[in-house]
């Protein structure tokens, strides 16, 4: 990397920004893409600056689709008397992978946090109040955040936001995951289990 | 997942098939990119084309570089008594990196192999015959090739095919890694860092 190769040095250092990645696996990578240029290298080009340009952020629940409001959001056949609220899109995508929810949803984009100093109006909280007050077609709204610091103090300044709402609010439950050994289960997940048992 | 944005899981199966990715980290990269499309997704999808574009491989070593014969093979600078002959551009880099050659090189673009059904056609093994046969500058031969089964025996096919030749053709020599603490190393090394002690 002594020679002056600009484009491919730039593409290196552009990689190994990626979350996941690094110098090494970026170098990797570049290398792979330049032995299938005309198979993978320009069809990531293209499906880049394509996504870039046609994927959209829905202007309602924050869900990324290529047409806004999202296919979710315009669709008559969910249930639009529940709101899922999730911290991004790629829990959007979880849920929908089961199969098992039929509502509509709404993206946060992020979760509460005093470390990184991210407060309620940095993330769409507002606009949630907004939509529950002007529709009356909404009954739940199901919390369907981590079970992580920032995701549990998010979920209370949620709750406590919707309380004066005529809604009712739900979290996930916890308990052991399904195929979870116990022995390896820690003890907070293991004493809600057991409190919350059915 | 399961709506129609099209282009966005394009990306992200192309994402997926790429060294040391999978499906998750793909879609963790993806929403990374649209988080940050002018300043991060927009300029690696240029970086992409303009590298495919502009880096080819050197006709002579099979480096890459912006230029052909690339800037070690035109440089007056190095030496062009020795030629460092590795399996693959990245080891060319790894090498470069130390600063401690100032020989030409020459990439084999793989390993014999016969496992994968890599033969000796399938390397540019000919070539360097015939870059040593027309060049009389040339002395010496190292062959940096990977203390592997596959490595050993591509030098091996190389020393064998070099001996009619008057070139001297030497290896990297084997022993303890700079670093390395003798009781995580294997017996191979230990014994082989015995013999050839010093």
């Amino acid at each position: 990397m002594t020679n002056n190769n600009g484009p491919l040095e730039h593409l290196i250092c552009l990689l190994s920004g990626l979350p996941g990645l690094g110098n090494r696996s970026a170098r990797r990578i570049a290398l792979h893409l330049l032995s299938k240029r005309g198979a993978l290298m320009m069809p990531l080009a293209n499906a880049l600056s394509d996504t870039a340009q046609n994927v959209k952020s829905c202007n309602i629940c924050g869900n990324l689709d290529m047409i806004d409001p999202c296919a979710i959001c315009t669709s008559h056949k969910r249930n639009n008397t529940q709101i899922c609220v999730v911290a991004g899109v790629s829990d959007v995508w979880a849920i929908e992978r089961t199969g098992a929810y039929q509502g509509k949803y709404y993206v946060l984009g992020g979760l509460l946090s005093a470390l990184d100093g991210i407060g309620p109006e940095d993330l769409r909280i507002n606009k949630l109040i907004e939509i529950i007050e002007s529709s009356e077609a909404i009954e739940e709204i199901i919390l369907a955040l981590s079970a992580t610091v920032d995701g549990q103090s998010t979920a209370h300044y949620i709750s406590d936001h919707l309380a004066p709402l005529s809604v009712k609010v739900s979290h996930l439950a916890h308990g052991v995951p399904v195929g979870g050994e116990l022995d390896y289960l820690d003890d907070g997940t293991i004493i809600t289990a057991l409190r919350s048992r059915s």
